[in-house]
């Protein structure tokens, strides 16, 4: 296979940098990319020892790297530009468009997102996140009043990671509360999650899927027999629609995804922008 | 204030338009934006009625809205570009450079990252998270040997969202520890620690930003006076140092930019890519 050394430089964490850049890369098959990250490349120092660093890695059948950047400043992103690479700048690719499309100047400092200029939308990042520990796998049922959304599943189905993910990317307080087999026998909601049925979210996995993840955990248990995980499946699926519980099923789709589209789909609003 | 409206549209969850768009536009100051991500926007129909939507966002003062899209497929792109927007999509502006460095086609296929194609990576990230979740706030310290790191700090520093987010975007199993009042009226590092010292990354905060957490959590405690917090930050502070703990402040720093810098700082290897 052929290989390329892909770099994502920025003078702050190097996140939208890797975001895009990996979008991009998704793109092209055949190819093994190599990564390397290098955040906070905020001065000239660093732009020479990036530079450098870039020079020292082009491939064995004499390949560019690629860079994709995102650099505020016009100095620091000369010296990368100079290296000897195939380089790409987010940031200076759109700035002169927005400038005239906003009849202004861009102010040129760097670090002005992902900061916490905003202490108020920290807060309630942290805030979020706090709620969704303390209401974690059912832990605390008493404060589902000031829940935005309460997901419900068989256990290992993908809930905590959901609700940490809801409440990181968008302030969002999620609590979330397993089904647990005796509430799958009695094919009945628990009588805690009733008073709150317009919160409720249903998550659903393969069972195949769950049955590969319960192994891991507890290997060889009753819980994470294939039958069991068929049969926990079925079960809470026909309570999500018996009970008319939007549901979705987290088999193929990264947290990031799962996250968003119950934001769609409930049209919860986001606390945080 | 001046307005605009700002679209975020994408086939998939958006999140990469959001980041890049909004770092984007925090290079330009006097303008409020209002903001609406659209995501999932997979299909002729959904195009179509992003398109509408966007075409009745025209503002008062006859601005068009600004559109970053990640659109992979042209026929939806078209469409978008349909509207009366200033309309910037981040992939049609790159993927033509890419292919023309690659030697390459590119696929054309929605939806090929953030994706759980890689069930490896979706499991390394969701053992993290648990062992992040089990490990906080010191509740278990007899697993610190499959700890990658060690966060230490006294209450309400940062220390649990950070290794929420070590978990979810590099994969590394981050435990948390509280430096409690008596850890530091002992000037000495708690016992558990000192046989784990190389995994050990100290958090400090400013004193008077810690008052206000911890104010709004626990009102007029003792614990969250101006002078308890002076003093516990001092005095941790002083204990990193005496220690040679590698240590930073969260106090000036989203969460990206805390786990970030941890990262460089002390070389961890991200296990997600």
């Amino acid at each position: 296979m052929k290989r390329r050394v892909v770099f994502f430089i920025s003078d702050r964490t190097g996140i939208t940098a890797e975001n895009l850049g990996l979008s991009l890369l998704s793109q092209f098959e055949g190819i093994h990319f190599t990564q390397v990250t290098l955040p906070f490349v905020d001065s000239i120092e660093k732009a020479v020892a990036a530079t450098n660093r870039i020079n020292q890695s082009i491939s064995a059948d004499g390949h560019k790297p690629i860079v994709f950047a995102t650099i505020v400043s016009s100095e620091i992103r000369d010296i990368l530009q100079g290296s000897n690479s195939c380089y790409i700048d987010f940031f200076q690719t759109f700035i002169p468009t927005l400038e005239e499309e906003l009849s202004l100047h861009s102010v040129n400092v760097m670090g002005r997102s992902h900061g916490v200029s905003n202490t108020h939308a920290y807060n309630t990042r942290i805030e979020a996140v706090n709620f969704a520990l303390n209401y974690d796998d059912g832990a605390r049922t008493s404060g589902y009043d000031s829940a935005d959304i309460i997901l419900i599943g068989v256990s290992r189905c993908g809930k905590t990671p959901t609700s940490l993910y809801l409440a990181m990317q968008f302030g969002i307080r999620a609590a979330n509360y397993p089904i647990t087999e005796e509430d799958l026998d009695s094919k009945a909601l628990p009588k805690i999650l009733k008073s709150h049925h317009k919160k409720l979210f249903g998550l659903t996995i393969d069972p195949k899927r769950l049955h590969a993840i319960r192994q891991g955990r507890s290997p060889d248990s009753r819980y994470a027999t294939l039958s069991q995980c068929e049969h926990e499946v079925k079960a809470v699926e026909n309570l999500f629609m018996h009970e008319n519980i939007p549901f979705l099923s987290s088999t193929n789709l990264s947290i990031e995804e799962i996250a968003t589209k119950l934001m769609v789909i409930t049209g919860l609003q986001r606390k945080l922008r």
